[in-house]
Protein backbone atom coordinates (compact mmCIF):
# COMPACT_ATOMS: atom_id res chain seq x y z
CA UNK A 1 0.00 0.00 0.00
CA UNK A 2 1.45 3.35 -1.00
CA UNK A 3 -1.12 5.28 0.28
CA UNK A 4 -1.53 6.89 3.71
CA UNK A 5 -4.53 6.31 5.81
CA UNK A 6 -5.44 8.60 8.25
CA UNK A 7 -8.25 8.64 11.37
CA UNK A 8 -10.34 10.94 13.31
CA UNK A 9 -11.76 9.46 16.62
CA UNK A 10 -13.33 10.84 19.80
CA UNK A 11 -16.86 11.74 21.63
CA UNK A 12 -19.63 12.91 19.70
CA UNK A 13 -19.66 16.38 18.95
CA UNK A 14 -15.71 16.95 19.47
CA UNK A 15 -15.36 18.67 15.88
CA UNK A 16 -14.01 15.43 13.94
CA UNK A 17 -16.13 16.78 11.05
CA UNK A 18 -14.71 20.23 10.89
CA UNK A 19 -10.82 18.70 11.41
CA UNK A 20 -11.89 16.06 8.54
CA UNK A 21 -13.06 18.95 6.40
CA UNK A 22 -10.16 21.22 7.20
CA UNK A 23 -7.33 18.54 6.55
CA UNK A 24 -9.25 17.98 2.82
CA UNK A 25 -8.83 21.78 2.27
CA UNK A 26 -5.13 21.18 2.99
CA UNK A 27 -4.58 18.44 0.79
CA UNK A 28 -7.09 20.07 -1.86
CA UNK A 29 -4.45 22.89 -1.91
CA UNK A 30 -1.55 20.71 -2.23
CA UNK A 31 -2.75 18.70 -4.87
CA UNK A 32 -2.48 15.54 -3.16
CA UNK A 33 -5.13 12.72 -4.04
CA UNK A 34 -7.25 12.19 -1.31
CA UNK A 35 -10.30 10.26 -0.52
CA UNK A 36 -12.92 11.51 3.09
CA UNK A 37 -14.77 8.95 4.45
CA UNK A 38 -16.78 7.87 6.98
CA UNK A 39 -17.87 4.90 9.45
CA UNK A 40 -20.44 3.57 10.09
CA UNK A 41 -22.07 4.29 6.16
CA UNK A 42 -19.23 5.20 3.78
CA UNK A 43 -20.59 2.83 1.31
CA UNK A 44 -24.05 1.96 -0.12
CA UNK A 45 -24.48 -1.27 1.98
CA UNK A 46 -22.83 0.63 5.68
CA UNK A 47 -25.23 2.99 4.86
CA UNK A 48 -28.40 0.45 4.85
CA UNK A 49 -26.96 -1.17 8.05
CA UNK A 50 -26.70 2.02 9.95
CA UNK A 51 -30.30 2.18 8.96
CA UNK A 52 -31.01 -0.54 10.59
CA UNK A 53 -29.51 -0.04 13.68
CA UNK A 54 -30.70 3.12 14.24
CA UNK A 55 -33.75 2.80 13.32
CA UNK A 56 -36.33 2.46 16.77
CA UNK A 57 -39.18 1.06 14.69
CA UNK A 58 -37.31 -2.97 15.02
CA UNK A 59 -37.45 -3.01 18.19
CA UNK A 60 -34.47 -3.97 20.87
CA UNK A 61 -31.46 -4.19 18.66
CA UNK A 62 -29.22 -7.24 20.24
CA UNK A 63 -25.99 -5.61 21.40
CA UNK A 64 -24.44 -8.65 19.61
CA UNK A 65 -26.34 -7.93 16.47
CA UNK A 66 -25.81 -4.27 16.62
CA UNK A 67 -21.79 -4.69 16.81
CA UNK A 68 -21.53 -7.69 14.18
CA UNK A 69 -23.61 -5.35 12.27
CA UNK A 70 -21.18 -2.38 12.75
CA UNK A 71 -18.24 -4.76 11.96
CA UNK A 72 -20.17 -5.66 8.76
CA UNK A 73 -19.99 -2.14 7.77
CA UNK A 74 -16.15 -2.03 8.27
CA UNK A 75 -15.61 -5.02 6.84
CA UNK A 76 -17.65 -3.96 3.29
CA UNK A 77 -15.38 -0.33 3.75
CA UNK A 78 -12.33 -1.88 3.67
CA UNK A 79 -12.57 -3.54 0.98
CA UNK A 80 -14.67 -1.68 -1.41
CA UNK A 81 -13.13 1.81 -0.58
CA UNK A 82 -10.29 1.95 1.76
CA UNK A 83 -8.19 -0.40 0.30
CA UNK A 84 -8.23 0.39 -3.50
CA UNK A 85 -7.46 4.10 -2.31
CA UNK A 86 -4.36 3.10 -0.77
CA UNK A 87 -3.45 1.21 -3.62
CA UNK A 88 -3.56 4.15 -6.01
CA UNK A 89 -1.92 5.72 -3.44
CA UNK A 90 -4.16 8.17 -1.83
CA UNK A 91 -4.89 9.71 1.40
CA UNK A 92 -7.74 8.18 3.37
CA UNK A 93 -8.99 10.33 5.69
CA UNK A 94 -12.03 8.88 7.59
CA UNK A 95 -14.30 10.08 10.69
CA UNK A 96 -14.12 6.85 13.11
CA UNK A 97 -12.89 3.82 12.95
CA UNK A 98 -12.02 0.47 14.31
CA UNK A 99 -11.25 2.11 17.75
CA UNK A 100 -14.75 3.82 18.14
CA UNK A 101 -16.33 0.44 17.98
CA UNK A 102 -14.23 -1.15 20.46
CA UNK A 103 -14.85 2.13 22.51
CA UNK A 104 -18.35 2.37 22.22
CA UNK A 105 -19.34 -1.13 21.87
CA UNK A 106 -17.38 -2.72 24.19
CA UNK A 107 -16.30 -0.07 26.68
CA UNK A 108 -19.75 0.92 26.36
CA UNK A 109 -21.56 -1.86 26.74
CA UNK A 110 -22.11 -5.20 27.97
CA UNK A 111 -19.68 -7.25 25.81
CA UNK A 112 -16.37 -7.88 26.19
CA UNK A 113 -14.08 -6.11 24.82
CA UNK A 114 -12.05 -8.15 23.94
CA UNK A 115 -13.91 -10.01 21.50
CA UNK A 116 -15.40 -6.75 19.84
CA UNK A 117 -12.00 -6.33 19.24
CA UNK A 118 -10.62 -9.46 17.69
CA UNK A 119 -14.04 -8.87 15.66
CA UNK A 120 -13.33 -5.71 14.54
CA UNK A 121 -9.75 -6.11 13.26
CA UNK A 122 -10.77 -9.70 11.60
CA UNK A 123 -13.91 -7.43 9.92
CA UNK A 124 -11.23 -5.22 8.22
CA UNK A 125 -8.33 -8.02 7.90
CA UNK A 126 -6.28 -5.96 10.05
CA UNK A 127 -5.82 -3.07 8.22
CA UNK A 128 -4.32 -0.22 10.85
CA UNK A 129 -4.46 3.58 9.94
CA UNK A 130 -1.02 5.12 9.39
CA UNK A 131 -2.04 8.15 11.92
CA UNK A 132 -4.94 8.10 14.19
CA UNK A 133 -5.88 11.52 15.64
CA UNK A 134 -8.08 11.22 18.69
CA UNK A 135 -9.83 14.78 19.40
CA UNK A 136 -9.75 14.65 23.20
CA UNK A 137 -12.87 16.49 25.20
CA UNK A 138 -14.28 15.30 29.03
CA UNK A 139 -17.71 14.09 27.75
CA UNK A 140 -19.51 15.82 30.49
CA UNK A 141 -19.34 18.82 28.00
CA UNK A 142 -19.36 17.30 25.24
CA UNK A 143 -22.52 15.35 25.84
CA UNK A 144 -24.47 18.51 26.58
CA UNK A 145 -23.86 20.35 23.41
CA UNK A 146 -25.87 17.78 21.27
CA UNK A 147 -29.05 16.46 20.45
CA UNK A 148 -30.08 12.97 21.62
CA UNK A 149 -31.29 11.87 18.34
CA UNK A 150 -30.51 8.07 18.59
CA UNK A 151 -30.20 4.91 20.58
CA UNK A 152 -26.44 5.49 20.42
CA UNK A 153 -26.67 9.21 21.54
CA UNK A 154 -29.13 8.68 24.23
CA UNK A 155 -27.14 5.68 26.03
CA UNK A 156 -25.69 8.44 28.51
CA UNK A 157 -22.40 9.92 29.67
CA UNK A 158 -21.09 6.60 30.93
CA UNK A 159 -20.69 4.95 27.65
CA UNK A 160 -18.97 7.93 26.29
CA UNK A 161 -16.51 8.36 29.97
CA UNK A 162 -15.65 4.72 29.27
CA UNK A 163 -14.76 5.22 25.61
CA UNK A 164 -13.07 7.92 26.35
CA UNK A 165 -10.72 6.43 28.40
CA UNK A 166 -10.24 3.48 25.22
CA UNK A 167 -9.22 6.29 23.55
CA UNK A 168 -6.74 7.71 25.37
CA UNK A 169 -5.53 4.10 26.63
CA UNK A 170 -4.73 2.66 22.80
CA UNK A 171 -3.07 5.85 22.02
CA UNK A 172 -0.62 5.90 25.22
CA UNK A 173 0.12 2.40 24.13
CA UNK A 174 0.83 3.12 20.29
CA UNK A 175 2.19 6.90 20.20
CA UNK A 176 3.81 6.43 17.39
CA UNK A 177 0.64 6.25 15.50
CA UNK A 178 -1.54 8.39 17.54
CA UNK A 179 -2.21 12.15 18.26
CA UNK A 180 -3.89 13.46 21.15
CA UNK A 181 -5.00 16.46 20.81
CA UNK A 182 -7.21 18.60 23.16
CA UNK A 183 -10.83 19.40 20.97
CA UNK A 184 -11.33 22.20 22.83
CA UNK A 185 -8.66 24.46 21.13
CA UNK A 186 -8.80 26.84 18.19
CA UNK A 187 -10.13 24.77 15.21
CA UNK A 188 -6.78 26.04 12.81
CA UNK A 189 -4.76 25.75 15.05
CA UNK A 190 -5.61 21.76 15.63
CA UNK A 191 -5.79 21.51 11.93
CA UNK A 192 -2.18 23.07 11.23
CA UNK A 193 -1.01 20.93 13.86
CA UNK A 194 -2.59 17.58 12.36
CA UNK A 195 -1.76 18.73 8.69
CA UNK A 196 1.83 18.97 10.11
CA UNK A 197 1.95 15.07 11.21
CA UNK A 198 0.13 14.53 7.93
CA UNK A 199 2.86 16.23 5.78
CA UNK A 200 5.48 14.30 8.23
CA UNK A 201 4.11 11.33 7.56
CA UNK A 202 3.71 11.89 3.66
CA UNK A 203 7.18 13.07 3.53
CA UNK A 204 8.42 9.32 5.08
CA UNK B 1 -33.93 -23.57 29.87
CA UNK B 2 -36.74 -26.03 30.44
CA UNK B 3 -37.40 -26.17 25.80
CA UNK B 4 -36.08 -28.10 23.73
CA UNK B 5 -33.96 -26.59 20.80
CA UNK B 6 -34.18 -28.68 17.54
CA UNK B 7 -32.27 -27.42 13.97
CA UNK B 8 -32.43 -29.06 10.12
CA UNK B 9 -29.39 -28.61 8.42
CA UNK B 10 -28.45 -29.94 5.33
CA UNK B 11 -27.82 -28.52 1.70
CA UNK B 12 -30.71 -26.47 -0.72
CA UNK B 13 -33.44 -28.96 -1.97
CA UNK B 14 -32.78 -31.32 0.42
CA UNK B 15 -36.33 -31.27 2.30
CA UNK B 16 -36.05 -29.12 5.21
CA UNK B 17 -38.39 -26.96 4.75
CA UNK B 18 -40.87 -30.54 4.66
CA UNK B 19 -39.38 -31.62 7.62
CA UNK B 20 -39.62 -29.21 9.50
CA UNK B 21 -43.53 -28.86 8.57
CA UNK B 22 -43.97 -32.15 9.38
CA UNK B 23 -42.30 -32.06 12.56
CA UNK B 24 -44.56 -28.94 13.98
CA UNK B 25 -47.68 -30.82 13.02
CA UNK B 26 -46.55 -33.47 15.09
CA UNK B 27 -45.77 -31.41 17.81
CA UNK B 28 -49.08 -29.90 17.13
CA UNK B 29 -51.26 -33.01 17.52
CA UNK B 30 -49.68 -33.37 20.57
CA UNK B 31 -50.27 -30.17 22.19
CA UNK B 32 -46.86 -29.31 22.52
CA UNK B 33 -46.10 -25.94 22.48
CA UNK B 34 -43.74 -25.03 19.77
CA UNK B 35 -41.50 -22.01 17.53
CA UNK B 36 -41.07 -22.71 13.95
CA UNK B 37 -38.48 -20.40 12.68
CA UNK B 38 -35.68 -20.16 10.67
CA UNK B 39 -32.25 -18.95 10.15
CA UNK B 40 -31.30 -15.94 8.40
CA UNK B 41 -34.53 -14.19 8.70
CA UNK B 42 -36.59 -15.10 11.97
CA UNK B 43 -36.61 -11.45 13.13
CA UNK B 44 -37.44 -7.82 11.26
CA UNK B 45 -34.02 -7.33 11.58
CA UNK B 46 -33.03 -10.75 9.70
CA UNK B 47 -34.96 -10.47 7.09
CA UNK B 48 -33.87 -7.04 6.34
CA UNK B 49 -30.17 -7.97 7.07
CA UNK B 50 -30.71 -11.41 4.21
CA UNK B 51 -32.25 -8.89 2.10
CA UNK B 52 -29.26 -6.85 2.02
CA UNK B 53 -27.04 -9.28 1.52
CA UNK B 54 -28.99 -11.27 -1.27
CA UNK B 55 -29.39 -7.92 -3.15
CA UNK B 56 -27.27 -7.75 -6.28
CA UNK B 57 -28.34 -3.95 -6.64
CA UNK B 58 -25.27 -3.11 -3.78
CA UNK B 59 -22.51 -4.63 -5.78
CA UNK B 60 -20.24 -7.29 -4.66
CA UNK B 61 -20.42 -7.76 -1.34
CA UNK B 62 -17.31 -8.50 0.69
CA UNK B 63 -16.68 -11.89 1.93
CA UNK B 64 -16.06 -10.74 5.79
CA UNK B 65 -19.40 -7.96 5.96
CA UNK B 66 -22.11 -11.30 4.72
CA UNK B 67 -20.30 -13.20 7.25
CA UNK B 68 -20.39 -10.98 10.24
CA UNK B 69 -24.33 -9.94 8.91
CA UNK B 70 -25.29 -13.68 9.33
CA UNK B 71 -23.95 -13.38 12.82
CA UNK B 72 -25.88 -10.89 13.53
CA UNK B 73 -29.04 -11.63 12.58
CA UNK B 74 -28.37 -15.14 14.22
CA UNK B 75 -27.48 -12.79 17.45
CA UNK B 76 -30.73 -10.93 17.10
CA UNK B 77 -32.60 -14.41 16.24
CA UNK B 78 -31.18 -15.97 19.60
CA UNK B 79 -31.95 -13.16 21.77
CA UNK B 80 -35.43 -11.96 20.00
CA UNK B 81 -37.02 -15.11 19.28
CA UNK B 82 -35.01 -18.82 20.43
CA UNK B 83 -34.13 -17.77 24.10
CA UNK B 84 -37.31 -16.28 24.99
CA UNK B 85 -38.98 -19.64 23.31
CA UNK B 86 -36.99 -21.70 25.20
CA UNK B 87 -37.09 -20.28 28.05
CA UNK B 88 -40.92 -20.23 28.23
CA UNK B 89 -40.32 -24.49 27.75
CA UNK B 90 -41.68 -24.04 23.80
CA UNK B 91 -39.87 -26.63 21.76
CA UNK B 92 -38.25 -24.28 19.24
CA UNK B 93 -37.44 -25.86 15.50
CA UNK B 94 -35.33 -23.89 13.71
CA UNK B 95 -34.31 -23.95 9.53
CA UNK B 96 -30.84 -23.44 9.06
CA UNK B 97 -28.52 -22.21 12.34
CA UNK B 98 -24.55 -21.87 13.16
CA UNK B 99 -23.83 -24.94 11.30
CA UNK B 100 -24.93 -23.67 8.20
CA UNK B 101 -23.18 -20.30 8.69
CA UNK B 102 -19.92 -21.87 8.98
CA UNK B 103 -20.11 -24.46 6.22
CA UNK B 104 -21.19 -22.10 4.03
CA UNK B 105 -19.47 -18.79 5.23
CA UNK B 106 -16.24 -20.96 6.41
CA UNK B 107 -15.86 -23.87 4.35
CA UNK B 108 -17.21 -22.76 1.38
CA UNK B 109 -15.56 -18.81 0.89
CA UNK B 110 -12.09 -17.90 1.52
CA UNK B 111 -12.57 -17.21 5.68
CA UNK B 112 -10.94 -19.13 7.69
CA UNK B 113 -13.46 -21.56 9.45
CA UNK B 114 -12.07 -21.40 12.68
CA UNK B 115 -13.02 -17.78 12.39
CA UNK B 116 -16.30 -17.77 11.40
CA UNK B 117 -16.96 -20.56 13.92
CA UNK B 118 -15.37 -18.11 16.81
CA UNK B 119 -18.23 -15.41 15.59
CA UNK B 120 -20.88 -17.34 14.69
CA UNK B 121 -21.00 -18.84 18.47
CA UNK B 122 -19.91 -15.18 19.68
CA UNK B 123 -23.26 -13.97 17.83
CA UNK B 124 -25.73 -16.78 19.71
CA UNK B 125 -24.01 -16.37 23.18
CA UNK B 126 -23.06 -20.19 23.09
CA UNK B 127 -26.53 -21.45 22.87
CA UNK B 128 -26.42 -25.21 21.53
CA UNK B 129 -29.14 -26.51 19.99
CA UNK B 130 -30.05 -29.99 21.99
CA UNK B 131 -30.59 -31.59 18.33
CA UNK B 132 -29.71 -31.24 15.31
CA UNK B 133 -31.07 -33.13 12.32
CA UNK B 134 -29.07 -33.42 8.99
CA UNK B 135 -30.58 -34.39 6.01
CA UNK B 136 -28.07 -35.27 4.12
CA UNK B 137 -27.64 -36.09 0.35
CA UNK B 138 -24.99 -35.64 -2.47
CA UNK B 139 -24.79 -31.75 -3.46
CA UNK B 140 -24.69 -33.12 -7.26
CA UNK B 141 -27.82 -34.63 -7.48
CA UNK B 142 -29.33 -31.67 -5.02
CA UNK B 143 -28.25 -28.70 -6.63
CA UNK B 144 -29.52 -29.69 -10.25
CA UNK B 145 -33.20 -29.72 -9.00
CA UNK B 146 -32.86 -25.55 -7.61
CA UNK B 147 -33.35 -22.68 -9.70
CA UNK B 148 -30.01 -20.76 -9.29
CA UNK B 149 -32.05 -17.19 -7.59
CA UNK B 150 -29.34 -15.81 -5.67
CA UNK B 151 -25.54 -15.15 -5.04
CA UNK B 152 -25.26 -17.87 -2.72
CA UNK B 153 -26.88 -20.45 -4.39
CA UNK B 154 -25.19 -19.28 -7.51
CA UNK B 155 -21.46 -20.27 -5.73
CA UNK B 156 -21.34 -23.36 -7.43
CA UNK B 157 -21.19 -27.41 -6.48
CA UNK B 158 -17.66 -27.28 -4.73
CA UNK B 159 -19.25 -25.19 -2.02
CA UNK B 160 -22.15 -27.96 -1.77
CA UNK B 161 -19.17 -30.38 -1.52
CA UNK B 162 -17.16 -28.74 1.49
CA UNK B 163 -20.59 -27.53 3.07
CA UNK B 164 -22.31 -31.35 3.26
CA UNK B 165 -18.26 -32.44 4.34
CA UNK B 166 -18.54 -29.69 7.33
CA UNK B 167 -21.88 -31.03 8.18
CA UNK B 168 -20.77 -34.92 8.18
CA UNK B 169 -17.66 -34.01 10.47
CA UNK B 170 -19.92 -31.54 13.16
CA UNK B 171 -22.28 -34.32 13.51
CA UNK B 172 -19.75 -37.22 13.61
CA UNK B 173 -17.42 -35.62 16.70
CA UNK B 174 -21.22 -35.07 18.74
CA UNK B 175 -23.18 -38.03 17.94
CA UNK B 176 -25.07 -37.54 20.64
CA UNK B 177 -26.67 -34.19 19.40
CA UNK B 178 -26.66 -34.83 15.96
CA UNK B 179 -28.90 -37.30 13.85
CA UNK B 180 -28.04 -37.64 10.08
CA UNK B 181 -30.15 -39.27 7.75
CA UNK B 182 -30.65 -39.73 4.41
CA UNK B 183 -32.95 -36.78 2.76
CA UNK B 184 -33.76 -38.86 -0.19
CA UNK B 185 -35.38 -41.58 2.08
CA UNK B 186 -39.56 -41.76 2.45
CA UNK B 187 -40.61 -38.23 4.08
CA UNK B 188 -42.69 -40.02 6.07
CA UNK B 189 -40.05 -42.59 7.57
CA UNK B 190 -37.76 -39.72 7.93
CA UNK B 191 -40.34 -37.61 9.64
CA UNK B 192 -41.59 -40.47 12.10
CA UNK B 193 -37.58 -41.11 12.88
CA UNK B 194 -37.27 -37.23 13.41
CA UNK B 195 -40.26 -37.12 15.84
CA UNK B 196 -39.06 -40.56 17.64
CA UNK B 197 -36.06 -38.45 18.78
CA UNK B 198 -37.28 -35.32 19.39
CA UNK B 199 -40.33 -37.77 22.05
CA UNK B 200 -37.09 -39.35 23.35
CA UNK B 201 -35.72 -36.09 23.98
CA UNK B 202 -38.57 -34.24 25.83
CA UNK B 203 -39.09 -37.66 27.33
CA UNK B 204 -35.15 -36.69 28.84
Amino acid sequence: MTGLFVVFEGGDSVGKTTQVRLLAAYLTERGIDHVVTRQPGGTAIGAQLRGLVLDPSHGEVDPRAEALMYAADKAQHATELIRPALERGAVVVCDRYVDSMIAYQGAGRALDMADISRIAWWAVGGLRPDLTVILDADPSDAVATIAVKDRLESAGLDLHRRARAHFLEVAAADPGHYLVLPARSDRHELAATIAGHVADALAR
